[in-house]
C-alpha cells in the first residue's frame, strides 16, 4: 500500500508517468464546496511546464476532468475523482534504462521491489508528473482553508548557491506569503531570481541539473491544530511532503540552525497583542509540542538536483551485470524547484486540512 | 487520536509525565520472537539520566513491566504490553505553568487545544519522558532486526558549534556505526566529545541549555524496501522522528547540502562489486525514489535547545491576560542530544522493522 | 471519510449513480500478476442487468477501462485504477426526491448528512451501481487467488419464502461452489430456481419487490489466516460485506441457529485426515476464534427486498413539512438478490486477498 | 496487526488470559470529560462472573487501574489506560492443551498461525476475559454519550430455544431499554428468564453448554451518523461486535427476516411527528443506506455455545499427529450470553461514539 496521504481527509493519487490517465480521489470533504475550477486550472497552470528555460520539454495540457463528487461546482460528500490524460508520451525513450538504472533516480530500487514488471517509462508511478493530481486536490484544500481564512504561500529560497530573501516569519503579511505565486519564476527576490535562471540555464547548457530549496509559509492557522506525539503538523506535513519526488529534508522554523543555538537565543517568549497571544520571535516556526501556536507556520525543504542529466554517467547493466556508461535521452527539468513550489502549497493545504478535520471534535476552527 | 506510530507494527505511547505509569503497546511483532530483556534495559539505560553534567536531576529507575505478551522470554503472537511506574515526580514544580506558558514548550498550544483539564505537570504526555517506553519498543524491534542481519547506530554530530567526525556514507561498517553507542557520552571524536561538554557545562552554569544534531546509519537494509509517494522510507521516517520531543529538522543523505549542489556532483552512480550492486557516492542516503538501494541508510536531525531554561524569560498570565516574567524550576537536561541518541536509534527499528513486515508480499526479507 | 475496504490491499470505490464515471482504485497488489480481463469482463457480466424479469430496465454497458497500474497485461505494482463511464442516466426522474424521500433509502439520512449539495439522482454514491468497480476489483482478486488454490463462489440461497439447497459445508467441492456461478438465475437446484423467478415475476407485475439470501462458500483458505479480536475473518468479511447496498445481516457457519444449540451439538471435533486436521462437522464455518480453520469458509447474507417499489407510499415533503404520498418511477431491480451473488463474491475476494497479504509475515500462504 | 478498534476514537486491547495484566489503551477522547469511576464498577460488575449458576467458577476482583490519560476524574485529551491484574490462573489446567486442540476453539487455528509460541493457557488473547477492559472502554464512552442524550441498552433475546420479549423497534424508551441491565439476569420478561436459567442450569449439569441470542438497542442517535460504504453504522458495528468471542452472526431491523419479504411489507414510510420525521414501522432498525435515520437502532447478535464443555469430545494430538479423545478441565460458562450483554453495550458504545467523532466535521451532534 502506498499512495494515499491523510486521515479524516484521504487523497489517492493513481498512474503512471506514461499510462493511459493519471488521478486522484479526494475522500473526505464534507458536502457543501464550492468549487472554482477556473482557480484550480490557474493554480495547476503554475506547476506546468511554461516555455521557458528551467522546465522539460515535454507539453501537457493538464486539462484536470471531474468525473465524480461534484455537482453543479459544489462538493456533494461523495469522493472526488479527478482524471487527467496523458498524451505526450514518448516511451520509447526509455527502452534501455529498465535494465541500466539512471543514478539516484528510482530505477535501481523499484526494479527491486517491482520485478520485470516494473514500469519504468517516464519514471513510472514515481514520475514528478503525478504531482498534478496532487495540485489539483492541494487547490481545491486550498480554496477550503481559504473560507477559514488560511492562506498559504511558498517560494524558491535557493537554487544552487544563490538565495532568494527569507519570510519575515513574525510579521508576515499576505502580501509577502503570496508575492512570488503570481510570478513565472517564483522567487520574492527579482534580483535573486535573475541570478537562480541564469546559473539554471547554464547547468542546462551543460547537460547538467541543479538543486535548491523551498520555504512555505501559512497564515491563519489558529492555535491547537495537531495531535501529539507522532501526529503533530511536523509529523503529518514531513510524512506527506517527502512524497514530493527529489526532497531531501524538512526544517521548521530554525530548523537546522536552532541546532546550533542557546535556548535564551531559540525560546520565542509571550506576550499579549491586544487579546491576542503572539511570540517576539518564531524560531518555532509556529509549532510547538507538534501543535500551532498562532505564529504563521514557516518550513523549508531541500531538493536535490534533477537526476536525469544529458551528461555521461555510470551505471550497471543488470542483464549482462556489468558496468556501463549511460547517456540519458528524453525530456527533462534542468532545475525541478520553479515547478515543486506550487506542490509544496498543495502537500501543505492537503495535510492542514486534514488536522484541521480531525480537529473538529475539540472545535477550534 | 494521536500517539501511535505505524501500519503493520504499531506502536502506542500512553502516559504522562507525572501519571501512575507511562508505557506502551507494540502490536504486529509475530510469535516466537526471543525477548533480551537484559540488552533491553541495557539499551534503556543510555537514555536514562546519569551522574553527569548534561542531564537532568530526575531520577526514575525505568524499570519497564512486561505485562503482556511475551511469555517464557519469547514472543506470543499477541500485543506486547510495557508499563513503566513514575515515582520521582514532584508535581508542586508546575504549579503556575499551567496559566504562565513556557517559551517554545507546549504549554500554550496545549493549553489552548485540552483547555484546562490539559496535564501540565512534568511536561504531561509531551514529555520526553514518554520517549523511555518508545526506547523499549525500539531495543525489541533492533533485537528482531540484527537477527536479520540488519544493525542501527547514532551519534551526536554536533552540539552549538562543535562537530563530531560523520560517518563514512560509503564504507560505514558495524564497528564506526556502534562505536558511540557504548560510550557515556555519544561521539565517535573524543576531543570534539570534551569539546561538546565543555559548552554543554557551560551552558548549565548560566541556566541555559544548547541544541545540536544527530546523526544516524542503518547497514544490511537490503534494497527493495519502502512504498512508494507517501510511505517510502523518508517519509515514514519522518513522520516517527519527529515524535521525538525537539526535532526541528530531518534530511536525508547529503540533505539540505544536495539543494547546493549540480546533478553531476550529487548524483550516485552504479557499479557492480562481486554480484552486488553498489553506488560510488551515497550522497541519496540509501534512499531513491523512497526505496532503499542497499547502501547504508544515513540522515540527520536537528534537535532544538532544551526550551525549560532557568533564565528569566517573557511570558503571559493566561488569567489576567497580562504580559509577566517567568522564573522556571524544576530539573532538566541542559542538553536534550546526548539522551536522544539512543531515542532516534530506536524510532529508526521501529520504522524500519514496520516497512519491512510490510514488504512480506514482496518477498525481499 | 468511507469509500475504502481494506488495510494492506485498499479498495476506494468512487462514483455516483449518474456522475460522470465510477470507479476504484486497487491500491497494494504485488507487480507481476497477470490480469486476464476477458475473465473480468465475463465476471463483471453476472452483476449486469440482463434481458429478463428481475433486473432493472436500464442498461450500462459497463466496460471497464483500466487507466494505470496495469502494463501489457500484467500489474506494474502501482495502483490500479479502473474507470467505467455513466450512459443511460435519466436523472429527471429523480427531480422530487431530494425532498420527499423514499422509504428504506439512504435518501432522508443522507440529507441530513449532506444537506441540499446531497446528490440524490440514482441514489448517488449509495447506489447498487457502485458495485460495479467493487466487481472489478473483485474478480481481479479472485484470479490472484485461484493461483494460490483459492476459490470463491456463491448461490441464491433463498427469494422471499424459496429456499435453494444449501453448499455441504463439509464436504464442498469445486464443482458444487461454482455451479450456480455458470447460470443465468444463480441458484443450485433448478426447480427451487423456477419457484424464485415465479415469485420474482409476480412481485414485479404488483410494483413490489422481494428480498432473499445469498450464501457464499470458500475453498481452499489454509489454516491460519484472519488477526485476531477486530481483524479476525468474520470482522473483515462483515465490515466489508455490509458495504453491498442492502445487506442487513450476516451469519457464520451455523450462525444465528447456533444459538438453539448445545456445545456438544454445536461443536467440530477434529480428526486427522491423512496429514491434514479436518473437523467431521463445520458449523463454525471454517473460523474459530477469527482465524481459518482449514475447513471450507460457509456464510450468509440477508438482502432485505429492494426498498424502490412502485407502489404508493407514505413519506413526508422536507420543504412544506407535511406528509404526502409518493410514487416512485424510473427502474429497479424487483429483487436484487440474483446480482448480488457476484457482488459477494467480489467483496469476500478483496477481503481475503488483503488478510492473506496481511498473513504474509508469518508465511503461511 | 489486530486488537484495536475505531478509526478516531482508537481502543487497544492487550493481555492474555494468564499474562500479568490484561487492559486497554483509550487514544482520542478529548480532554474535559468527566470519568464516573464507580458508575464504571457498577457496569464492569454485569460482565464479572457471579456466584451463581451461569457463570465460570474463576473469581477475578477486575479492579481496573487508570494509569494515564485521567487527572482529578476528568480526561486530560492524552491517552486513557487502564490496567487490570490476573490473579486467579490456573495455568496447569491447560498443560495438554496446547497439542490436542479443544473443538470450537481457537486453539488450533492458533496453534497454525503463532506455532510452538501461541499462548494457550486459559485461551491466552483470544479468551473472554478481554471483554473485561472492552467494558471499562465502553462504561466510559456510555458516560460520554449519555451527556449527548444517547443511551444503549442489550438484553438476552434468547438461550437455546426459549425467548424473550423483543424491544418494540418503534416506540423503545429508556425505561424498557434500560430494564434487563438493572437484572442479574438480564432478560426482560422474568418467566422467559426463569426458563432460561433452567435451561442453563440442565446444560451445566450435564457437563454441556448452550447458545443463545442478545438484541441491543440504541435511543437518541440523530439523523445523519454513519458514513457511506464501508464506513456505515452497520459495517463498523458488525467489525468491532465480532470481536467479542463467541458471536456468529449480527442481524440489523428485520435482518434476516427481511430477507422473507415483500418491499411493500418491509419498507418504513415516513410521516412528521411535530417537526421530527419519524417511520411508522422500523424494519431497518434505525439505519439506512448506513446512516442514522433517528429512529432507534436494534440489532442482533448470535452467539454459540461455549465450546468447553465436560463432555468427551473427539480431537488429535499434534505431536503424535494420532486422534485422540479429550476431557476438558478448568472453570468455565455454561452459557455466555448473560455475560455478553454488557460486552454488547459496551462495543456498541465506543463504535457509535468514534462514529460521532467522525460526523463533528458535518456538525449533527
Amino acid at each position: 500500500m502506498s499512495s494515499q496521504t491523510g486521515k479524516i481527509l484521504k487523497v489517492s493519487v493513481f498512474g503512471q508517468s506514461h499510462s493511459e490517465c493519471i488521478g486522484a480521489v479526494i475522500d473526505g470533504i464534507p458536502a457543501g464546496e464550492a468549487v472554482d475550477t477556473d482557480k484550480i486550472l490557474t493554480f495547476m497552470k503554475r506547476r506546468s511546464p511554461g516555455n521557458n528555460s528551467w522546465s522539460t520539454g515535454r507539453k501537457e495540457a493538464d486539462i484536470p476532468r471531474i468525473v465524480s463528487g461534484v455537482v453543479d461546482g459544489v462538493t456533494c460528500g461523495s469522493p472526488i475523482t479527478v482524471i487527467i490524460e496523458n498524451k505526450d508520451t514518448r516511451s520509447s525513450d526509455y527502452d534501455d534504462l529498465k535494465y541500466i538504472p539512471r543514478p539516484s533516480h528510482s530505477d535501481y530500487p523499484a526494479f527491486i521491489k517491482y520485478g520485470e514488471a516494473h514500469d519504468i517509462r517516464g519514471g513510472g508511478h514515481f514520475s514528478g508528473r503525478l504531482t498534478a493530481p496532487l495540485c489539483f486536490a492541494g487547490a481545491l484544500c486550498m480554496q477550503i482553508l481559504e473560507r477559514m481564512g488560511i492562506n498559504i504561500g511558498a517560494h524558491i529560497s535557493s537554487v544552487g548557491s544563490v538565495d532568494d530573501t527569507a519570510f519575515d516569519n513574525v510579521d508576515l503579511n499576505i502580501d509577502e506569503l503570496k508575492s512570488a505565486a503570481k510570478k513565472q519564476f517564483p522567487a520574492i527576490d527579482d534580483t535573486a531570481a535573475d541570478k537562480m535562471i541564469e546559473l539554471i540555464e547554464n547547468a542546462r547548457e551543460k547537460g547538467d541539473s541543479v538543486g535548491g530549496t523551498v520555504e512555505c509559509g501559512v497564515l491563519g492557522v489558529p492555535a491547537g491544530i495537531g495531535e501529539p506525539m507522532f501526529d503533530g503538523i511536523e509529523n503529518r506535513l514531513a510524512a506527506a511532503l517527502f512524497g514530493i519526488p527529489a526532497v531531501k529534508g524538512i526544517e521548521f522554523g530554525m530548523g537546522f540552525e536552532s541546532g546550533r543555538l542557546y535556548g535564551s537565543e531559540n525560546n520565542d517568549g509571550y506576550y499579549f497583542d491586544g487579546e491576542k497571544v503572539k511570540t517576539f520571535t518564531n524560531n518555532s516556526g509556529g509549532i510547538a509540542g507538534g501543535i500551532s501556536t498562532g505564529m504563521p507556520l514557516i518550513f523549508r525543504l531541500a531538493f536535490k538536483p534533477t537526476p536525469s542529466i544529458a551528461l555521461p554517467q555510470r551505471s550497471v547493466d543488470l542483464r549482462t551485470m556489468k558496468n556501463t556508461e549511460l547517456i540519458i535521452h528524453g525530456r527533462h527539468d534542468p532545475c525541478i524547484v520553479p515547478r515543486a513550489v506550487p506542490c509544496v502549497e498543495a502537500v501543505t493545504a492537503i495535510t492542514l486540512l486534514d488536522l484541521i478535520y480531525e480537529d473538529k471534535k475539540y472545535g477550534h476552527c
